[in-house]
């Protein structure tokens, strides 16, 4: 293909949701695609208006008919940007799949599991390009720690830390019509978990995508802390490895005075690593007999694999919206990749992470059902 | 009685130990007391050298004749500090209640859970003062913890997250002649546990200290790993809490790269605390509308019952001897008051925070046994 | 004006330069213009390569007619970002100044004072909106820390730390082609600093943006570290202040181990804040008689100036690049302003910072060659 | 010498100071000396009380009397630990000296450098032992930094940066009656300097300690914020070392919401070192091209020299007392080693680091006065 930029659409994202401007400075911080068009909300008002705030050369009251027409243009996107609640995902998939588009959706993948894998046969018949948005495996050092742990410079993994403390929903402010909050303490539009679908999955995800390790079994104890709210807002969960090794992971959206406070701790037989999502810049790793070595974006001595996420000098802090960017980089240079019958990187969240995602929640909710059992996953 | 210094004898704590020295410095540190005699160890040899590095006016074979002789003397010791063993704790306990000597001893409070409840009968019985050394309730800013939690300045307690967390035991040191690790990792001189009741008891303390809230049940997760230990040297553990609130205790001593990390963190309606015992002179208050305020060691504005507790200006450093210096402050003050007929402060780890500690570790050991199910505590 | 898009063209940052990627990304951040048009380099064959890497509608070889023909064009550019070295400052700016076409300058402003003065009329006679990227200003909580020191919350400024160290030129990259390294060492590009103009003034320029207190006078000594490099790599500043009160503003280029280390330490009668450029979501206030405060990005209690500068909910890090987009929403916002005749906000560094920033330089280079005697600024 | 304890006096330290105390602490920390006799005030009530507080054998209303009749005694001290303010050291050094008396002496040696040279004559003279509290030069990690400068690892030293802030001068408590404030800003009992006297010469020290390299010349500005202080609570001061390094040392006692923050930076060729008092179990060893190097106390890749200084296991937090005490540990070492005629280790400050610290005070007080010029140290 011509080296154009590619063209993108949204669905989702209108006046009121902060995601959809996360989506668009992604996509088009490389400079490699501009948002075009979109079905940014199901109320058309707020989708014409949303459309006009950002400048769209089109605005779609559905997303049917926007990857019916997208299709049918000669200028039509070239990939979408999903940015809807999870009950949302699977049909907008389905519409967009079905029309050979490119698709780059939120987490967690769909609604239920069922749904989660009926989209991965689509991703597969329709061979496109799918990328889930588990942003944090797009920060440079998380890079870096995968490719230490999994090049064995830490040893065997013995044992896990990984937490995901949020404060937003302490209080019920789905009740004063936040807008976030709505959907996803909403069975209807969230499904059978709030904070672990949320937020619990992207820690499953980052110790999966660190590691190379997947969880064996988890034992589970939610709770709803707040009263009234149909679905849990903070979890605990023992975590049993498949190799062995033992771990925790804790969420909460009720952890009062903690904003996005994602980390992790992976304690292997010859060093440990710990990262934390707030500042994203430092990867910690500790010796039993050699100093503490703090690791540092962009500095010369990174892997490769990290410093081609890096996109400006050291001690210039590089933040959400790069490490967002960055899982666009990667579904971009797959889909031009495959427009030009080249391999694909697939540098980036797959549908296939995102199915486990999903059974991730299912296991640790029927955990909680059954009396805090083992549930494999 | 007249204003002398007080006579302590220790039992254990000879040559190869690191946690005598610590006692004495603690028992001296505020001039109150004098350590003048002692059964140093069940080696005689080492028994006499180590009285002798330590100019003790009286050396003792066997700490059944020292309890005995140093009751018969008119200047003899007028409490004795125990730093032996686990299962050298009841003996020496008896020998030392029955000629109403006062205590300070070393935790876990004994082997077993009866031996602990019985060691209660005898404190209770001979009306002695004694002091539990969970140290860690000694530092300035854990007491301003207390005032803080218990005076409903962070409101109701959700969650709670408690870490202890080292690295020592990573390798089989216990098989290289490492005495502190041979008897911690021997059934015969350690109990049930070897984590949990080395450092999670200090976690399970400093949690129920801090709150006042007792753990109502626990569902824990054994591990050993360090192949032909016979004890755990890995525990991750749920915790539910009588009020409602649900939390994490993890503690390990094969944490690569971890050095005596105990850490507690506590998530209330209004706030939540955290402190880290290696760096204890900061205490972190965080709010969900409001900045997070950082304490500091005897600054100005910390309640009384901290300033209580700091000996030197701010921005000069206590740490460890001092925390365990403010346990002996305390029970040297009993002490004194008892002597004097005066009501008591208590101000230090009681016998029953020692024999609730033992039942946190038997129920901890009875739910891995039983396939990690839920048990009270 | 209708509210499309602003056009954008840039003179510099072709291939090699990092800047010019940064000054496309804060551009377009905020989805309120696109940059079309470019001189990239004065190589022609860079520029051309540059040009099409951008996807750029318009190459030009020259400056000139870049700004001659975008003046003449129905849908030529509103506004040029100057990213070049400080010697091209100047005739860049007055060739677009005078086709009356906005500027966002690279700092420093420009060769000599001489330049600045001039650049100075040129701004005012032109009636164009001129913004200098002093980027540190463009963080949410520098703009915090403003509010708080001018609104007495500290009291009278007693005392300023600022310090800005890196250690990029610790050795003599220059002569290894290294491009950044070449023109900044060069007098004839970079003029009569290097360490000071180049990263000095940023400092310079944050402490009078926080408090609005003129540096009254600077005793320099200024050092070359690495040999053969004719200007200095490193330079010790005392300050005093048009207040009173005193400071010191040290910056380096050869501090082994510092990345981008720029913070300032402001000490009031009532309290003091500590802010750091490489973790910039963090603001530190400190009370001789309270608890220490952290502020942190986006949360609720910060005030408008500063919540008005955030871009995502709190704790997900913003970086350096969200810090140049909020200079660039200051500028295009004035620009819009400047169309319709509106009032406006000038929320972003001028053309007189520039000028202050020129003239500390020369005072901080005279002071040292006296004899490291107070100077007037 | 046989092995018995060593018996200290102390003139000072009374009710009301708080560093008798420290000096007692860590003079018995390691077993090895009691404090035994003293005159612990000019006030003879006070001196009869404190003694008594402290169950001293021997009370003495003057420090002359005390050092005559202990000398007399079969079991009189084998030194003495002086408390008193800067215009009481040398009287009192004389009269110990005098009667061969070892000494550990508070910093600022004394009241002028004419004192401090007749003081090192003293020293000499008499053969004894000499120890000054440069306190900070205990600490284990301070001692490692020392190994790594002088061995070479951070190459050559090219800047150095040195910071001792404190807040609790920032208000007139002299007139309150606040005693240690009182004597320090009174030029009869201080000297020509309070701010520098007192902590800016820990930095000098310290500066010299870790290095080997000498100040050259200072360039100083002082401050006096409080009105009405007849003594400098603040001061800037430029740094040129006798190898062609630069430097900045910083003090402040009006720092507002610094509590006793000495910290020093030093950048060498190959690394940079930074040591922060405040947490003084953490050694910070950068490089340019590997990753940051965190060392911690008692962690075993320490060198001996460190180890040495160590006393309980790492994570266990040592602090100021602790490091108080090496000093204490050196100066008995040399004591015990003395009486036995063998080689001193001279492992402590001496009397020629007091009169070294004495020229810069005078120095840079006359660089103040003489317009902030250069002065020779």
């Amino acid at each position: 293909m011509d080296n154009r930029k590619l063209r993108a659409g949204i669905v989702g994202g209108g006046r009121g949701a902060f995601i959809g401007s996360v989506h668009r400075i992604a996509a088009e911080m490389d400079n490699q695609a501009d948002v075009i068009a979109g079905a940014m909300s199901s109320d058309p008002k707020n989708a014409e208006e949303s459309a006009r705030d950002w400048h769209l050369a089109r605005s779609y009251a559905s997303f049917e008919d926007m990857a019916k027409k997208e299709k049918s243009l000669t200028d039509g996107i070239d990939f979408v940007m999903i940015a809807t609640p999870n009950h949302m995902h699977y049909p907008v998939i389905k519409a967009f799949a079905g029309q050979g588009i490119h698709i780059v959706c939120d987490k967690p993948l769909s609604f239920t599991v069922e749904e989660a894998e009926e989209i991965g046969r689509l991703v597969e018949e329709n061979k496109i390009v799918f990328a889930l948005t588990h942003i944090y495996t797009g920060y440079p050092l998380v890079r870096e720690a995968r490719e230490m742990v999994r090049g064995g410079k830490i040893g065997d993994v013995r044992k896990v830390i990984v937490e995901y403390l949020q404060d937003w929903l302490s209080n019920p402010i789905e009740k004063e019509g936040q807008k976030q909050a709505a959907w996803r303490t909403d069975p209807s539009k969230s499904g059978i978990s709030c904070c672990i679908g949320d937020i619990g999955t992207h820690g499953e995800n980052l110790l999966e995508y660190i590691t190379g390790i997947r969880i064996k079994s988890v034992c589970a104890d939610l709770t709803t802390f707040v009263s009234g709210r149909p679905l849990e807002d903070d979890a605990n969960i023992l975590l049993r490895l498949e190799n062995g090794g033992k771990g925790l992971l804790t969420c909460s959206q009720i952890a009062t005075g903690e904003e996005n406070n994602l980390w992790i701790r992976i304690y292997g037989t010859k060093a440990s690593i710990e990262w934390h999502q707030q500042e994203p810049n430092t990867l910690t790793v500790k010796y039993a007999s050699a100093p503490v070595q703090v690791l540092r974006t962009n500095r010369p001595y990174l892997t490769k694999q990290a410093l081609a996420a890096c996109r400006i000098p050291c001690g210039h802090p590089e933040g959400y919206l790069e490490g967002f960017a960055n899982i666009y980089r990667g579904a971009i240079a797959d889909i031009r990749a495959m427009k030009d019958n080249k391999p694909l990187s697939k540098n980036y969240p797959s549908v296939h992470d995102g199915i486990r995602g999903m059974k991730f929640v299912k296991q640790c909710v029927e955990s909680h059902k059954r009396g805090n059992v083992w549930m494999e996953c």
